[in-house]
């Protein structure tokens, strides 16, 4: 059994401001809440009407009706369980390594599928402006099937963190030098631009290396590429080099 | 104005079945329809609220209200403008170069992301098995861009196409050769399989070449790449050695 006071606070947590007040987010589905269990993430309670989860405080598990998950749920045909985790406080760690830079990245499939990029490339922080989209948006927390309890996302002053770091910045523009001929670090930041818009001004004045995926295509139609595409094709060729053949 | 039988008709086209009878798609917003009738599509009407297209049959265009264009477009924030197209009869008619052959790939905006990939990749050929969600499904022609006015789909028999096909079988497993370690030809055929089940048993037995992906991150834990990411990693594999250095 849920109550209304339940279901208000679960539903009001699909919007940010409501996120931020409780502190509080929403994950779906047993395998994105088992990965949650199994990292750092802070359980704070989870709904089920079948499945079952061991190892958690009995006092945090409800079972509820189907048509109660319905009530709560964020997804058209919801799964068998729903679960609030703390939202934790998350400042970068690693100075070294490959970190993915994000500036205004709006949509949700697409910064879940570049975490989920990130995961299978052994990428474990991305650094976000505040403008990105939320990571604990319920969308997002989907489509990362469970990678963001691997990957570090923190979002700051996207701009400031760029003109510290001891790091070499990697940017993807159209007229950059072809990523397939330049010699890539294993260190080093790749920053990736808006769906629309590409990287901002501001980041740009921080970029060393300007690189572009070269186009096969009709050079003068051809749409540009999608960026979480864009991403699974820069994450390949930073790592290809470290493989022994 | 647009009568209730055309909004009945152009509404019904959102279902593969009444395209199929009418032999008619649609495609909406001013970028999406000008590559399509810069192509080899066939306009059939156009309707629009504020843009002009230059060079069509006056007959062919009709001025429609904000409101009459929401009752038929299948956006949730309609453009300016809607167009029907005829469905062309497509065989796949080339036999070099790369070829991208699509098996259960459900969806839509998948089929649109690798349509825009063989786009920049200069890939001319899609052959998709009869399950792969439709080309003229209008998530699938909004998430092209226009990319489906340069690459030819084409639904056929797939495994019958592999069996009589001249060309090496390239295709994705978890247990594949390392994708970097591998010459890769300029003529050959990629396979790609469903979301959830990969490749079929069916397509398997025609496969040549196995290959993979590495995995850099938690090899116990990391979700499978989603297959337009894939598809993505692959086309740029199989075109950089074709780039002089």
């Amino acid at each position: 059994m849920v109550s209304k006071n339940q279901i208000k606070l679960i539903t009001s947590l699909q919007q940010k401001k409501f996120r931020q007040i409780h502190n509080l987010f929403i994950a779906e589905g047993v395998k994105v809440i088992k990965e949650l269990l199994d990292s750092h993430y802070e359980l704070e309670h989870v709904y089920v009407t079948e499945t079952f989860f061991e190892g958690i405080d009995a006092a945090k598990i409800t079972t509820i009706s189907d048509t109660d998950l319905k009530r709560i749920s964020c997804l058209s045909t919801p799964n068998t369980c729903l679960a609030l985790f703390k939202i934790p406080t998350t400042k970068p760690k690693k100075n070294n390594g490959l970190i993915v830079a994000l500036d205004n990245i709006r949509d949700p499939g697409n910064l879940g599928t570049i975490i989920r990029l990130c995961d299978w490339f052994g990428v474990e922080q991305i650094v976000c402006n505040e403008q990105t989209v939320d990571l604990y948006n319920p969308k997002v927390v989907q489509a990362t099937m469970g990678s963001m309890a691997r990957v570090i996302v923190s979002y700051l002053d996207l701009e400031k963190y760029l003109s510290k770091t001891p790091l070499p910045i990697f940017g993807t523009f159209m007229e950059g030098a072809t990523l397939y001929n330049e010699t890539l670090p294993q260190d080093g930041i790749l920053i990736f631009g808006n769906e629309a818009n590409g990287i901002s001004k501001n980041m740009e004045q921080y970029v060393h290396h300007k690189l572009s995926i070269p186009r096969f295509g009709n050079i003068q139609k051809t749409e540009s590429l999608n960026v979480a595409t864009a991403t699974a094709i820069f994450l390949s060729e930073f790592k290809r080099n470290t493989i022994e053949k």
